[in-house]
């Protein structure tokens, strides 16, 4: 089971790294790379339309502004392409948000939050889960954790 | 290979049918349900927790408005799901869209373009694709014929 | 005369706390809980469904980006429920304040402004004020508080 | 049990009609008036400040663009005012909702929806429940009534 | 030749200063004061009513958030008001532009930019100037000293 | 006491039209114009530079999208200029508010509501009031007008 | 002298033949296209690639939506591409707007109003007057043609 | 070849300072002009008219809030004026772009992102490449640059 992720800007990472740390907390292996859409256009279909090749299984695609990035991923491969907006200096990452997500028919990117970057991660994990069962069991342990999370703040608050 | 297909109300039908017709399109089995995350909550959670008992492998929600349905049945379940948010009345579906694909960290719905029904059947074929060959190869053909489309429509303006 | 206050994270409670302050100003009790719509629904939903049992009579809901703790527990109860949008990282709080209004036909949430802490437990000793007289005139001493500090503010200014 | 609909313009009516239905079929008794926050301010203020002499618990303050009747009966009252944004012909009622909902700190308006006039109707019924025990009983069939709605709709589908 | 300043709270007076400094420096008499639209309504009501016969010739009103308070003066006297919308700590202003400016029919506010503090004062300044001709000549000047600076930053770029 | 009216384009008339018969209801004499700041740049500094000595007291300025057409006619005149932004076929109107009402420091424009031409004609007579005390008596019968109009749809409200 | 114009839908014409017009008015010689970034890239990297060679000297490129259009011929070219955001059935073009404008550093796209498609064909023609001197000259013919259009409407109303 | 960068304020320099370095990376001439649209639109004009005649061929015009320097210089000119949409202090400059980009028929703006200064100097490099042959090499290698600064990034990246 493989993923990818890709990033518009090196200057993405601090974000992008959240979903990295997901990723390897469920034991995915990935490829990450760096990857403009409008600097690198053929690296961009060159990475794409290899990824089913190299048994990538899905792609993570992180890009600010007029974030281009995922859509031209799914241009170019079948896998499933889940765009995380970054926020950028201006606009608090609403054109990243419908850059990415207002796609036209036919070439859908599963977009989550602005600067979402654990739920891209959490994401990737879930379509994966589709067929392998042991990531589905780790999801589900995953969330029983953060529920014991929430739980114990709730407990602390109860008892002041 | 099985997908559901939840929507807060019937009146999302109309939308939502065209995400019907891409399973159908692409021979997915599904269930199609009305559920209010409001109104029938805990059908909204029965729903959700038996899901994956029942064969289910990926959930679209479609909803308006103060879109919760995607977040609700992901509440519930560690089964992937796609948020399709529903233009409704007033501001032209920039509510559902932000209450869905705002998510908090942890639970994750892939949020497709507002009213973009057949993105969210597409990404639910791509999603099983990770699973199922056979899907993946349809999915080609679908691409190839959807450029052979745009191809088309070139052609006759060029000749103008 | 009871209320309850639930913030979906406990990062919210600098916020919530203000809301807390007012009520413990008017001397209304509360249960004070860290309850996540999206982490423990579960819990969301015994909090909801046993309140009115509890003897809790009005419930504020503080959760930021797609906010929708309100909403769920308003799906789970017939007691008014108030909610705070919680500004967060990103898009100012308008994610929160949509996701939290724009509820759909048959189950309102009595929104605030977007961090409106005051307001949420002020609205909440006005709502029990229906009930108990006695709040209503610790109201009414509060508004000419109010008005006595502004007063005071403007005879400052008058006076220059 | 008494409730107040106010609306500013009387072109308002078809939106606010809802909530009066609501009002109607919880057996509500309730004044309904014409008055402009900007046109008829003197009798705004001369409605707020009697209401609660004349056995008026709670006010919903229907109005668009800069709405400010729901925040200019909430000063002259210590009743709690719904505010009720009517969308007007410009902006979609983003005006409306804003100069509703963003209160300053001391005096809350519980907001609803745009154009969300059941949703007003019931939270009067709710926020009066408090007090009276049979309206709570109400709302709970009222809450069943809506379930089986959409179980109908469910049933419709799941059967095709 | 007399204005008046109103801010809803003291807090706005390091953005209404600007105002305050541009009616000094053109020489115009005015009263400054803290009154609430929410807060102290009857003293907004007083102050209003009373202004024109206090010799009054122009409102400049300063307030954030659901700023009503331009609305809720021009409600209660013919004299032009001014609205100056301040911006409070979420939506960048946007909440109280639009409140000040999207009066409905009949009772205009004459809104100038977000913390448009100087353009208050100049536009008081310039509808003052309608009668008094002395203002007319000293807005020329100040338009002259005002070219004059730009020209002074271009010739320092243009010699670079 | 002599008005002017002008728009950018002879399709603002609809909307402008408002205005206009307010000013005749006022007994205002005007100019009424067709100038676009785009199109016919140098007439609108012809217009606005010979303005005063026209006798012109007051200006509106009514426009689309880009609305540049208050602030350059204000950079060319010390008059005050009432800004009339025009909702066009995209957006609402709200680039025709954003590109009038947020005039950088010191050139103001005096900005109504989004295609609120009536409370523009009614500002220009607020503003001559200001040295025409004909116009202020003839102000308050329009504002007890408006009153009586209020009162009479709220009697017919009260009634049934 | 000659120019592309490239659609990403053949639904978007009714609005791109606007642009297709001042092409022909002015006598440019053009390409038409309909080539779609996501679901015909690489006929889209192929265009953008040969453009230079087939003797295209500026593009014109008109998407809605998530409108990546213009931004990746932009990434295939060093000609100056013209974005023209189409309007699509929700946002209003808010979405096309953004998608198109807000590309990141390195790769600009000369962006017009939404719907703007005389503009990007004026633009068009703008930016080839840089080499051809016929055309600035029939540009300025045509802003005097404009002009007097302005002129004699202006004409019409100030004779009423 | 020859270009021209105004600012409406000093202020803007550190902004457009960056889209000056490109012009000189280019070797590209220009002017640097302090002209703001409303305190010194003569001179705006003055600068407008008679830039084609100075030899300058393409115009980039800096401007925040409502950011009318590029239409007015574009309405005193023929030659193509890129558009800079400068963030101000408040709605992090979406004031700015919707006030220089959606200009009304007949005027164009060539607009780039808000504060993208490279961008706007880019795209005047690409105008004048149209006729300078040289400018189109020199470009053809700015861009080889850039994908090779992304590709290190990408190989450090890799190779972790």
């Amino acid at each position: 089971m493989k993923a990818a992720i890709v990033m518009g800007s090196k200057s993405d990472y601090p974000v992008v790294e959240r979903a990295e740390k997901i990723l390897n907390t469920f034991g995915v292996e990935y490829e990450i790379r760096v990857i403009s859409a409008h600097r690198t256009p053929r690296e961009a279909e060159a990475f794409a339309s290899g990824a089913e090749e190299r048994g990538v299984e899905v792609i993570i695609a992180a890009a600010g502004k007029a974030a281009h990035l995922g859509g031209v991923l799914a241009s170019h491969t079948v896998l499933p392409v889940i765009g995380l907006p970054i926020r950028s200096s201006v606009l608090d990452g609403l054109d990243s948000l419908l850059s990415t997500v207002q796609m036209p028919r036919g070439v859908p990117v599963a977009t989550v939050a602005i600067d979402g970057a654990e739920n891209a991660g959490l994401l990737a994990v879930q379509i994966l889960s589709v067929k392998y069962a042991k990531l589905r069991r780790r999801m589900k342990d995953f969330k029983a954790d953060m529920a014991r999370e929430v739980a114990e703040s709730d407990e602390a608050f109860k008892n002041i």
